[in-house]
């Protein structure tokens, strides 16, 4: 018998799942498309089902398995194993998903949301290991976050600790998603920064982004990234704009948990350093001096794999931890 | 024998020290001048000799401690104990605090931050009790925090956690005095507060506090809430500005560690529902709606005695979490 360990990465098209080993190293992993909508029981069947392929096809059995970790996005009562609803997925509404998993796979399920999940990936093998304390964002449509303290994932009274994106840096500013202005999200994110952009060009300012929307009839981060490479001075403005936003969200959570590293993560960073290194600069500029040594910001290193990692790494710590139930 | 845990809240003029039974019980306290200028052994003698007195007192001796709390201002070594330096103390360097004391009481001591102790005593038989997060504010020449997560003080990775003031809210805003600009504590403080509406009078404003300004040369914060309360128009911008400050802040922490109650407690506090109220509407105007039914924001209710209960209590809790060194 070998230690294995499960991660699952639950999205909205996609279901990822991959074996891990006791150091954590991939055995081996699949994708399989989500079918939402056949309803919780015929997807459950089927990640259970998928897990037990790839056990047969890396020659273990369920016997194997110490535990399963899984991260789907919110809202859920995660401490209770139920995902309240969700956005991607209708007709899961209030579904036990910890039991259901276990009834078929017979193992201890540790249960969190996609955010908490990845960030904890990064935190127990990828670009915050080494550190107790870390602050993690994923920079995408949305700003989700993941905050570590002292080793432990902070939940919050109500498991909805982390909506980093909602830190609000400017107050009465932009409107953001979630109906609050002046959020970090409503500047810092990848949308926001196209929708920025967007809006400067409609206001009439001059840019080589103006082509684009013209042609597209819309603008992604991607497209302000390309034309900063360019040089277009539109794109270096509004990409200060967002670097400045998640400056002063990293200054915030440094005096918040204190953390050793900030790791960012999702689509944006494919920005690189035009991006990380505008963010470090705005930080150095606002961050009170005595503090400015202390933090490293970096981006994420696990990639597409950071939920089915981060899921198994949540569930090898919460076994190490005794809490398994 | 009976269990009994020693408070010590050490300020620049100030010490104060209190013993408690094993339910915090407040057996008996005393305060004692620091003498600072005397040094750090002379002040240390000091300590341990009213613990002996304090102890003979009620009939008990150095058997009966379980152990000793000990709060002083930053910055220093908390988990190492020692006090690196002290503004108010200023022949305190490097001083291994806890080694001193326990070498004088044989008994363990903990060490922690003065905001972080008077945090703890709030969470543990205060303001914050039956909670398992709590954030905490001080209201006075600046502001101080604390925050408890899943019954826990986060610490940060270089225990400077919880540096509250600090959180930037209105970004290149006011200058705060630790060199940041736009931090909630260059608006928020007692101090921010009255310097907001004599800078405001200086510049023209009317407002009845013109004639306090003319005839003490200075404003305080206790001045802008009497004034609000005889129906002065600036005294109410001024508090306004202060409130929402505040609730911005406490937003910001919602989205962070999500207290499940938020206790305010220093000077200001004095205010009373005057402040507390235009922060609760401040708050529910800013907030996200779906998080606004969760948090409870309330003040402090162990008044001065808060720095010796919190470092008995954080005494206890260690003790009992088996991290007695």
């Amino acid at each position: 018998m070998s230690e294995t360990f499960v991660g699952i990465d639950v999205g909205g098209t996609n279901i990822k799942i991959g074996l891990f080993d006791s150091k954590l190293e991939l055995i081996c992993k699949t994708s399989v498309t989500t079918e939402a909508d056949m309803g919780p029981e015929i997807v459950i069947d089927k990640m259970a089902q998928t897990v037990k392929d790839l056990l047969s096809e890396a020659g273990l059995s369920l016997k194997d398995i110490v535990s399963v970790g899984i991260g789907t996005p919110g809202p859920a009562k995660y401490s209770e194993g139920i995902i309240i609803r969700s956005t991607n997925m209708p007709k899961f509404k209030n579904v036990p998903i910890c039991q259901m998993l276990n009834e078929r796979l017979g193992a201890p399920i540790v249960f969190d949301n996609d955010a908490n999940v990845a960030c904890w990936g990064e935190y127990a093998v990828g670009a915050g290991k080494g550190v107790k304390d870390m602050v993690f964002f994923t920079l995408g449509t949305g700003i989700g976050g993941g905050v570590v303290s002292n080793g432990e994932l902070v939940h919050g009274c109500d498991e909805n600790a982390a909506e980093l994106g909602h830190i609000i840096i400017y107050p009465d500013g932009r409107k953001c998603n979630c109906g609050q202005k002046g959020c970090a999200e409503a500047y810092g994110s990848a949308d926001a920064t196209a929708k920025r952009a967007q809006e400067a060009i409609e206001a009439g300012a001059q840019s080589s982004l103006k082509k684009v929307l013209d042609e597209k009839g819309m603008i992604t981060s991607k497209d302000v990234y390309e034309h900063l490479a360019a040089g277009d001075k539109l794109a270096k403005e509004i990409t200060d704009g967002t670097a400045k936003a998640l400056a002063i969200t990293c200054i915030n959570m440094l005096h918040t948990t204190e953390p050793k590293r900030i790791v960012f993560s999702g689509g944006m960073i494919a920005a690189g350093d035009a991006l990380l290194n505008r963010i470090k600069d705005f930080f150095n500029e606002h961050i009170w001096t005595l503090k400015k040594e202390g933090v490293e910001i970096c981006f994420a290193t696990l990639g597409e794999d950071s939920g089915i990692i981060g899921a198994a790494a949540l569930a090898k710590h919460t076994e190490e931890r005794g809490k398994l139930q």
